[in-house]
């Protein structure tokens, strides 16, 4: 089973941009957390990181028959991005949304999410912690279990 | 470790309840297997069910100093009580909100979370197993890790 | 035939509540005459009222195999509960909406309804010939004729 | 006593027009049943079907002392006529809006009616039979019981 | 020099409908007064009225060359019609709005007009006499006077 | 018969501010000219011009026993004075409200007037000649003719 | 094959009405083009133009089993009419919406369309060449061609 | 003199909840110097709370005939109750609003009040001290004086 | 301890302005009672009124260091003045906010408060003794009690 | 004539994209056959396919001098990007807007464009052949015929 | 060259108001710093403080011919004046809007302005520093360079 | 000192682009007049320009530890983009917002700013010299000095 994790805009500061909110972790060191997590599940796990909306689409384009499952933190392109949406609904490659903050406990234009309606469902609110959780969340729903 | 799950309004007819949308288990499955997995997990769970928004205010604020967490459904209430909320805001209990459906996917009034912005952070869209999985998040949110 | 009148917040006070607006008969009158009517048409008519939300949405789910069809006055709930239109939605027992007033003639937060779309139909404005009306139609509705 | 059945757009189209929603009955159908039910309690029914938003503010202006009362189905005009909400509002007959379908299930557009505030009450989602409610309904309210 | 006045929906109840609201004049005595007072001025006054909307939509079509000027009530399609606004926007005769009511002492949906954009000014709420102001106004207008 | 004018904000700039759109006739030239219509009619016109919401506040407060009738153009005030509104209901002297120009043939938020709603009518768009036709229109309403 | 082109409120004005936003050309004369053009394409044409929003619903009805396809455009009622959405939804003749001005670069009541939902497809923009395009366009999508 | 002090949803965890926004008091000692209060103005202060919607609209229904007056906190349904605010219309006693933070200065769904517009007035922001400015409110109001 | 009343627009008119909403007081006499109740509390009162939206935000600027607390009637400027606010903001004297009338009983855009966020508290709806209540509470407030 | 043919995100997937709603066409078979059309009008047809907003406005900026016309399909990029309108308008070279499905029948947010504004016209609805004849518009608008 | 500086409501308490969001600086201070720096550019600099809408209609309508150039700083009106916005309109003179604080970083209500619309250009959030850059603006745009 | 000006989409057409809003000169003349005033003020200036929101995004992420100071204009991007805002308030770097025109005299959806909020301020409407001033108005905010 081959997993991909989408990290949207401004995600590689991670570390350095506003750590009360995002923790200390750089975005490497919660990747490799979650590939070890995928390596104990038996998952391969792979990621991309880009602050472009076009970059990422293209990406999940690409997901067709070379990837079971998506693990996407849109970031900023959350509350956005019709393109995303369009790309996730064009795609039969299921996908969870995932956020490291709760993003309902922040500005009023983060309530919404374009993307979430396309998604299986969504996590957020657990620090990097998140990552762990979407990546057990999809493996068993890639599992087929209920 | 205690976690107390509590449950909305209509979460009692799961099982016969649009299946399709909620799937074909009882509460008391689901609670179960919550349960079995609080066992592996070292954690003890209770939980909860009621329809009244009365009812479920009182429970959370019963929980200072007896409960550790709260895994909260809070079902169509999530959408218009400002009394769970404030409720929430109360209480130094951690809370992590639940939803079986992936509500950004249905009706507009559904899209938006007034409960939300008092909890650690919301699980949705995996049916039963959103719960096993706030079951993680905030066990490895009590134990202080990142 | 067994139909059930359900009858939300603030309506046991008919007959002393702005008789102006509601009338002089007390829900007590009402609800007789509804059975009274109920025996001409050979159909059995129980009645519950309650002030609270999740008692009224308790009584719903009851409903399933015990009962045939609703009738429900949902009151002040009518525009604030997603909680009773969720028990409506989940219900297998067809309901006709009743109100004794004219809700659009009203105040403008009363001329919407959340429960109604989860119901066959509606009818208002009538007084207490609502209740008849709604028995005829629901009477009309299983008997599944067009 | 004499009463009048006023049927707004598109409604001559009854029997043709997607059938899953207003059913196969005709119009002309529809209106016989009326007129029989009409009979049956000593009433008689005319009826009337317009395209035409002024001719049906023309009808309403001219029942002024030829009817007792109106049964109107406003159809599309029920949610853009100030022109019918006007006339209603300027004549001494009491009208009882009507539709086949129950417009809260529909399109958002179809929740509100500007006409309605203008009539006794309002009555939909029963096929045909709503027709024979609101007779029903217009016949009571005309004999002044409560 | 010719003057057209229009009059909308429900006008030609004048006398009868709401006499609180609109005085008891009919519209024949309004416009027998209008056309006296146009007599004083030197201007021809003809006058129309009609329920319907695209009545009024050819009228105006119709008065290019063949008339100075307009005053025209359009009474409740005021605050719907777009396409009498059009007829007005592509006639090169000038017209002049008139309400007998102060619509903006009435409810909310009175308080704005589509047509008003396409006139060259507006007079309301003062009974009949809002029409011989309308004439004294357009005279003026069309004597090129400031 | 007396009568005041009530001039708001920048109309001491008439004449010179924008005389595409307001003429090019000076304030004082435009009361003069009212000032003689009035003597036609025998009624004595005082004017008053003032930038200041409160002074105009307190000029409308001093008008009950002194005035028979207002004409107010309350320019910009006329989108955002609530206190004007109030000023204007408290006082028992009719006010008729007068624009130079069309303002619903302006931006959006001078579409609507809070201060319409308390005057008998509202007359706009017709230059320096609004005045004169509001003079008229006042001089009708207190001899109490319709 | 048959097509009927129905023409909406001031369509009978062209040439005259602002030419500069619409073009000199008349209605006959863009009727007589389009013909033309049918006849190239072995395709019947006729037209109908109406100011009357009840005579063109009532043509829409008319269309079932003589017609094969139309081609409307709604005019003013583009952004008014839930009563030609609701013709053409009950109607099983497909229709191509058209506009001879681009109504986005227009006001912004014009942006929105409620009878484009019902239609095949919206062409506008063009002119007189619009309804042309809409000729090949209904042909192709007649012709069950991608 | 009789006047019953009802209290909503939350507050009896007063003393614990966010003592920073509510004070460090708890409701048993908020009350009591209330009824001290009562005491001293010859006024019988009975006191109730709950988290329940539908007790606090059945309290009111019962007041009719016990007690002379209300003092009521609605806490959260201040904002999403229209059963509270029925059943305040619904009553002849007349009933003073109470909140102990300045609920202006909170967050946006805070600064509507759907109670209020059925009480006599509101009184808000002075901590515990509220409660004795309402008693001292309530019972000038019960005495007549102006 | 000294105290600054300070009365917003039309508020020089009570006792003659619309007696049934504000009851048949002057100004000076509810002034007088104020003062007199200062008095009994060992607090001096001054009091001021205003039209003038400058005036009073010229006042409130002038209270620092001269005046303990201030008690504020911003009548129709409660609803428009962000100046006043912000003179509030800027002000380290505490003041109270005061209306006369129930707002929340009123119009619309009478139900917020643009001041009310910068004030202690407000209390409202109970004619002149709202401004009693509002001392009482002011001199609590300082007093440092809770 | 040289035209460009400017593609926007996710239209690479066409033909494996939701075939329901898109077709079965490849985008490279749709732009061959646009080419072939293109031949026989005599006119060189390029295109292009980008999911980067970037990267289209860039290639809209370097029309200038080198493309005689525009066919954008700008597809998710239409209700959200205001880049792109800027760009269109900064451009001298025409263009017509272009979408494969009628985004009128499908959610909100997709029912307004803020392209469309800076184009000539909009074609949508027709499948591939949308794209055929926006060439036939754009020869036909360039051509400079009406 | 002359140019006066306009300062709008609390202005003059700069230095004691919220030190932490405007500095401590007096506007003395601040306005003797402006002076200074005119002299070096050869700019006369005059300015005026006033809390009163009215009074700064006044001054911008008696620049005309006075004066070169405009710096007005509006504090709260900014939000609320259709009256300074027409002032400005109305005037010959070029003006430049400045804020101290960046308002779009503060409350919802501070995020538009009404009055920059009227302006060449708007500089905020600098401090003092805020009037030194709009003096160096001002006397570039004076002097006609690009 | 080093600052980087980053330059939004369609920017790089500036000279080409609507010269009556955005000015003759080109982007690559209005850069190298910062360079040289730069050079004045002992400031090194860095400028790039992209029509990709990624880049621009990747851009400001950079900045950390490599440059002292951010000037930014968005162009579109001002009113669309999160992502821009986040990646602005990630950075230690302080940034100043510059337009060319004066964005509130242009369409409704250009008056907000989300990217502003992240910005020391904001300044506009200047051509080519706001970005002179935005120059100044960092190196004196850099300098520290108030």
């Amino acid at each position: 089973m081959k997993i991909l994790v989408l990290n949207g805009p401004n995600l590689h500061l991670l570390g350095t941009r506003e750590p009360a909110l995002y923790g200390a972790q750089t975005l490497e060191e919660m990747m490799a957390a979650v590939r070890r997590h995928g390596d104990q599940l038996g998952v391969a796990v792979e990621w991309f990181q880009s602050n472009d909306e076009g970059a990422l689409v293209t990406k999940i384009g690409e997901c067709r028959g070379t990837v079971d499952g998506l693990i996407l933190n849109p970031a900023a392109y959350t509350h956005t991005s019709v393109a995303l949406r369009d790309a996730l609904q064009a795609s039969p490659v299921p996908c969870v949304e995932v956020h490291i903050s709760n993003t309902l406990a922040r500005e009023g234009f983060r309530h919404t999410s374009l993307t979430g309606a396309a998604c299986v469902g969504q996590i957020m609110g657990f620090g990097a912690y998140s990552y762990i959780l979407a990546l057990e969340a999809l493996a068993h729903h890639l599992s087929g279990r209920t």
